[in-house]
């Protein structure tokens, strides 16, 4: 029945026909730990991992769409029978081996060539693999006494990351939190802790008003947090930027001298390496000798730029970072780990287990046989939490430093060659001047038929592409508005597959696409 | 070379010895997407199942340890090879593969059907090829864009749990959080969105002094929430619990009053179905009434006990649940869903969206071709977030809303038949009277030579027994203090793969190990 389905038809020969065969015949309590369980469980197994592989081929062939789109009505309906509604009674394996393939077929191939669409792209194949075997693995990282080996390897490598910083021997301390936004959240607690650890118990109101500052072009995770945390988001002040989207240091120091005068206490900086738009890096030496000079926190958001650490060539962007109170760095974005892998780093040592600890008696107990301040889970604001160094740690083996410094200049190179490609080229125009610090490069495209009215329809331009994009499947890039700028297109290239065939395939179909408006 | 690995000498055969040979002489630069990579790459991606699927082979093989303890300075220095330091030239895919299966060798089993550790135990088989699948579609969970068919299994299956909640036809809102202590979080800033919705924008100074309400057995995250958020651990007030671990609904309407007495405002209560240690259901619908009295937000933390919600027979623990305004259920808990998958739901729609949106324009662009009322991002305190919820999506198809019943059933029965077992046995002691209202079993053992001293002694039996039965490997369970009761063990049984036979087992090693001491 497999090679019937149209999902898949490609497969089709005679060594799946008999595993399809014996496959219809099984129900999930035939898997183990039923009795005899084992042969169905790796059959099972097997052919779930002949529909991935070859979901893997498929990824990185140029001549497979992208994406198939379809609206959520349409797939709500159920597209050839794909059904998505949950019911009261077990489906066969072999219908669970169909719904397989067609979750695949309906969704995004976020690690094609030609995927551009979001900061984290690829599909790196060892970090594939360390993902299969954390969730055979299936545990917790809350104490060493069940995830001994993941918690060592946590600890390593936030130590190289710390070392990489520049923060003396790799000291401070860290953890791996599910995303950026968690992260920098992170980084606003442990600020207030250190300033004021009486709002541990007492509440936001024992300090006071406390006043929190972030570029006007960095990420709203920041905000996010002034909310969750009970700051207000009106107490986040945004900063000023030049042209570039790099926060003019003036424009801080005049805006903390400002709070002052009201009697409000700057506390915490927030300065972003590799903003999610232009890319920008702020200019992290100058922003410290403001942090020093008033006494507050000084936070690198990293989760897009953190990367270039890792690169000879740019890490000179992050100058300053080893003055940072904080670090956030997302392995899942510019290196290419698969997602979640975001880490937050501290310069302080026990102010991450100060800042959370609750002591909960039955998960953190002190009378254990092993050294007990391998136990993590009462630095994390998480009970359990996901392993997620596993993939990362296994990636960095397989590639070493020198790897990731590899794939970091390349898309760099990939970004300057759009760039020069694009700079001058008739109906497209750069969103800011100068070739960009990462790998986004923002531009609008206006087609022949729209020249002449170019300030006009320039808003709807980069949505109808990219919706035609869609559409056809061929390849995906974003866009969006920034400030007074209307909707232009933001490349970002972290993706190890793509290469200058594919940048070119962009711009043509961009203009393609474009000559149908 | 890979036959003469310690780890793993049982696959040795000429197939494998093939593939190790050629496995050689790639490295990570051999794999996709380099040219010519697809061959290297499905032969590194099918060995790494033989590793994988050798693995759960063993997990469900009782003649195989659960783990093979070593202390951390063990691991740190490196096993027979085991090298876990990150260094910055490329090892080669033949090494690579060694160290997944040491990585695996040194860890827990947590499939183990003799592992009773956590709250979380078990390797549901069809839980794990879909988590396979999500890693290998590596996506996002923020927008329809690029994960359409995630986002909207997502959807339907919040939909499907708040009916089983029993809020009418389903209708409310929620989200899958990375575990039941941010899903408690949520719970908490949701609340106090929806009574002080200026505190977003102006912060905790703009609200008078709040209290919390949470039983003295409950989950330390609502502590952790009532940190972060700025609320100050001062003001979540512990209620009083019977021999149970109930709380007791009298405690709470006095504290209320007391609260409102000195000035403050009672807003959120938590109730807890099913807490940690004893596994107590807290009596939701007499909560409920003094919440309706006195206008507080009635949030149920059913991350452990939400999965009884499935099962005709047990559910009634939970009556009063359908008065919730939120719930916190984790399936990877109750209902053998692989790590991560824990819900968060609202039985009132807009208040999540209210809460965390910060309308970003590069990530939620109005102006998209499809209904973007499917992005998921704004509502989320994440900005990228982790498919969660398609292992749990393809469990449910698998075994059917009847399948998860007969689970949790199953479970239930075997903890009754511990209880039964031990109640009266020679050496053993309940902690509290009666039958368990979950699979917790709270016990003291107090081995034959220690018997005349028992109150002394007490303390140390349970860690003792412990630190043997981790470093015999056969079994673990485990223990913690509460309140006054000083350590004891607290059996729970998650495990699909559990029998009597297990439990039988567990009792005799605790008696075999005592011996010793």
């Amino acid at each position: 029945m497999r090679c019937n389905h149209p999902a898949d038809s490609s497969s089709c020969n005679q060594e799946t026909q008999t595993n399809i065969n014996l496959m219809d015949v099984f129900n999930f309590v035939d898997l183990l730990p039923a009795k005899n369980g084992e042969e169905p469980t790796m059959q099972f197994l097997l052919e779930i991992v002949e529909i991935l592989t070859n979901y893997v081929r498929k990824t990185f062939d140029r001549s497979t769409k992208v994406l198939d789109f379809h609206h959520p009505h349409q797939l709500l309906e159920g597209m050839e029978g794909f059904n998505l509604e949950l019911s009261d009674q077990p489906e066969s394996l072999e219908q669970i081996l169909v719904d397989c393939r067609d979750t695949l077929k309906y969704g995004v191939r976020t690690g094609h060539p030609r995927f551009f669409n979001q900061l984290s792209t690829g599909l790196d194949i060892v970090g594939l693999a360390g993902e299969w075997l954390t969730s055979t693995a299936n545990t917790n990282m809350f104490t060493y006494e069940i995830a001994p080996v993941f918690v060592l390897m946590e600890q390593l490598t936030l130590k190289k990351m710390r070392e990489i910083i520049g923060w003396p021997d790799g000291e401070g301390d860290g953890i791996f939190s599910p995303g950026g936004a968690i992260s920098n959240m992170y980084s606003v607690m442990i600020a207030r802790y250190k300033f004021f650890p009486e709002v541990k118990t007492k509440g936001m109101t024992a300090a006071p008003r406390l006043v929190l500052f972030t570029s006007e072009h960095s990420h709203y995770s920041i905000k996010k947090a002034s909310a969750a945390l009970g700051f207000g988001t009106e107490n986040l002040i945004l900063l000023n930027t030049d042209k570039r989207g790099r926060v003019i240091p003036a424009d801080l120091e005049a805006k903390v001298i400002e709070a002052k005068q009201k009697g409000y206490v700057p506390m915490f900086v927030n300065a972003t390496a590799g903003t999610t738009v232009y890319g920008a890096f702020d200019p992290i030496n100058e922003i410290a000798d403001i942090c020093e000079k008033y006494n507050m926190w000084l936070h690198v958001d990293g989760a897009w730029g953190g990367g270039l650490l890792m690169s000879r060539k740019h890490r000179h962007k992050l100058n300053g970072v080893e003055r940072a109170n904080s670090v956030t760095w997302n392995p899942h974005k510019m290196m290419g780990v698969p997602l979640q892998c975001s880490a937050v780093l501290v310069r302080e040592r026990g102010l991450l287990t100060g800042c959370n600890s609750m002591c909960a008696g039955y998960l953190f107990q002190p009378d254990k046989q092993y050294d007990i301040t391998y136990d993590t889970g009462d630095k994390a604001i998480q009970c359990g939490r996901h392993v997620d160094i596993f993939k990362f740690w296994l990636m960095w083996k397989a590639k070493g430093t020198v790897g990731f410094e590899q794939h970091i200049d390349k898309c760099l190179d990939l970004s300057a060659y759009l760039y020069d490609k694009i700079k001058n080229r008739e109906g497209f125009e750069m969103v800011f001047d100068g070739e960009p610090q990462h790998t986004n490069v923002c531009f609008w495209y206006t087609p022949p038929s729209l020249r002449s009215f170019k300030a006009v329809y320039k808003l709807f331009v980069a949505p109808k592409i990219k919706a035609m994009m869609m559409e056809s499947g061929t390849t995906m890039v974003g866009y969006q508005p920034q400030g007074n700028k209307v909707n232009f297109f933001r490349m970002v290239i972290s993706n190890p597959a793509a290469t200058r065939s594919d940048i070119d395939f962009l711009i043509e179909e961009i203009e393609r696409l474009g000559h149908d408006l």
